[in-house]
C-alpha cells in the first residue's frame, strides 16, 4: 500500500517502521514539529510536510496517530477524494472521521509503544473498524501484512478495551515504579524484582489470573497486612492504595469461596 | 546436602522438586496432612512424617516451608543437635528460630510460585540471612545449587522486599484480573490483553518504570480519564482505585516535569 502518516510520536513511529519494513510504500510523513517529520521521514524514505493540507492525494491510506484530541480537528481539515482515512485511538469513535474520505476506519494497535523498544507486533491483536466491508477488508490485510492479529471491534468494545489497557498496563506499570522506590528507600536493587515482575507476567500467559494470584490479601493474612500498612505510614497515598487493593483482593476471592 | 522439609505447599513442593533435581538427597517430607506429605515424599524418594518430632535428626537442613503465623510454634517444638533451621518467609524475623537449632536462618526465595507452573529459579534471587558466617556460606552454596543468585539481606531488608513484592506482583496480577473482568462483561476475549501484558513486563526489563509510563494519566488527558470513569460507575470499588493510581500517575510525573 501507498501509506501517509500524520504524526510523529510512538505510535507512528513504530507503525511506520513496521510498515516501512513489510514493504509498504510510505509517501508522506506529517508533523507540525518539522525536526520530528523530518527525521521520521528520512527514515521510511518519505517526504516531510508540515501541514495536513500539503498531503500527496495519490495514496491508499492516510492514518491518523496523533493525540487524541486533535484527531477531530485534523480529520476535518482532511479532504481526500481517493485515499482511505484511519485513526489509530482506542477512545475516539470512528464517526469523527466521517467527511474525510470516501472510506474510513480505525486501525487501533492494541499494543503499549515506548521510544526506548521495538514492540512484538506479531503478537498484537488490531482492533479495526471500518465504514464498509471493503475499508475492513484493507485494513485487515493491513495489520496481517506486519503480522499482527486483525480484529473488528466497535466503538463501545474498543472503548472498553482502551479502558482495560489502562488497569492491566499503565497502572501495572506505575506499581512497578512504586515498588521500585520502596527498594530504593531501602537501599536495595530494583533489579531484584525483576524476576519476579517476569513471572507474574508469565503465570498469565498460562492461567486465569484469578488462578495464579496469591499474597497476603489473598490469604486475608492480617498480620502481614498491617505489616506492611505500619511500613506505608510516611507515604500515605500508597497506604491507601495498599488498603484498596487489598480489600479488592480479599474480597473478590472470599466471595468465590462461598 | 542432606534436607528435610517441613511443607507441602507451593513453596515446599517447588523447592524440594529443585533440590532433589539438583542432587540432593531429601530425607523426610513433614506435613500435618497426610496425603499432602505421602505424595511430595513419594515424588521426591522421601519419606513422609506427619509430625516436627519424627524429624530425623541425621540431616544437614530443615527447611520450613509453612504459612507466616505457623513458623514460630513449629520451630519451638524442634530441637536439632547438628543440622541448620531456616524458614522461606518474607516477614518473618530470623530470631524466630533461635533455639530450634544451634545454626539457623532465612532462605527467602523471591520469586512467585504457584501450583499450576514450574517457576523460573534460574532468574531467582534468594535473600539469605544467618546465625553466623558458616552458615551464611552454607544457604548461599545451596541458592547457587540450584542456579539462584544469592543475595545477603537482613530481617529489615526482607520485609521491605516482601511489601515490594506484593505491589509488583501480587497487586499486579490483580489488576490483570479486574481487566479480564471488563473484558468479559463486554463479550470481549480477555486474550486480547495478553501480548500487552506481556510487552509491559518486558518493557521494564530495558529500562526504569518510570521512563516507560504511558497513557491517560501521565498525559493528564482529562477526557478518556472521565471516560474511563463513567464506564465503570456499576463499579464503585474499582472507579476508586482507577481515580488513586489515575492521581498517584499523574502526581509522580508533573512532580518530575518541574
Amino acid at each position: 500500500m501507498r501509506i501517509s502518516i500524520l504524526g510523529s510520536g510512538n505510535v507512528a513511529t513504530h507503525l511506520g517502521r513496521a510498515f516501512f519494513r513489510s514493504g509498504h510504500k510510505i509517501i508522506d510523513v506529517c508533523s507540525p514539529t518539522p525536526g520530528h517529520a523530518a527525521s521520521l521521514a528520512t527514515e521510511l524514505n518519505a517526504r516531510a510536510i508540515q501541514k495536513a493540507g500539503d498531503f500527496d492525494q495519490d495514496t491508499d491510506l492516510c492514518l491518523i496517530a496523533v493525540k487524541d484530541d486533535a484527531i477531530e480537528e485534523v480529520a476535518r481539515g482532511m479532504g481526500f477524494q481517493k485515499a482511505l482515512v484511519a485513526h489509530t485511538a482506542g477512545s475516539i469513535p470512528m464517526e469523527v472521521l466521517k467527511g474525510s474520505a470516501p472510506g474510513y476506519g480505525v486501525f487501533y494497535p492494541f499494543q503499549t509503544f515506548s521510544g526506548f523498544r521495538e514492540p512484538d507486533l506479531s503478537e498484537a491483536p488490531f482492533c479495526l473498524e471500518a465504514s464498509s466491508p471493503g475499508v475492513m477488508r484493507r485494513l485487515s490485510e493491513l495489520a496481517e501484512s506486519i503480522r499482527g492479529r486483525a480484529y473488528e471491534v466497535d466503538s463501545a468494545g474498543r472503548r472498553r478495551l482502551h479502558l482495560a489497557a489502562v488497569i492491566a498496563c499503565n497502572f501495572t506499570n506505575h506499581l512497578y515504579t512504586l515498588a521500585d522506590e520502596l527498594l530504593q528507600e531501602q537501599g536495595l536493587s530494583p533489579e531484584l524484582l525483576r524476576p519476579l515482575i517476569m513471572e507474574t507476567a508469565e503465570k498469565v500467559m498460562e492461567a486465569a489470573p484469578f488462578e495464579a494470584q496469591t499474597g497476603p490479601a489473598v490469604r486475608n493474612d492480617r498480620l502481614v497486612i498491617e505489616d506492611h500498612l505500619r511500613q506505608l505510614e510516611h507515604k500515605p497515598e500508597l497506604q491507601e492504595l495498599y488498603k484498596l487493593l487489598s480489600a479488592s483482593i480479599t474480597n473478590l476471592h472470599l466471595k468465590d469461596d462461598k
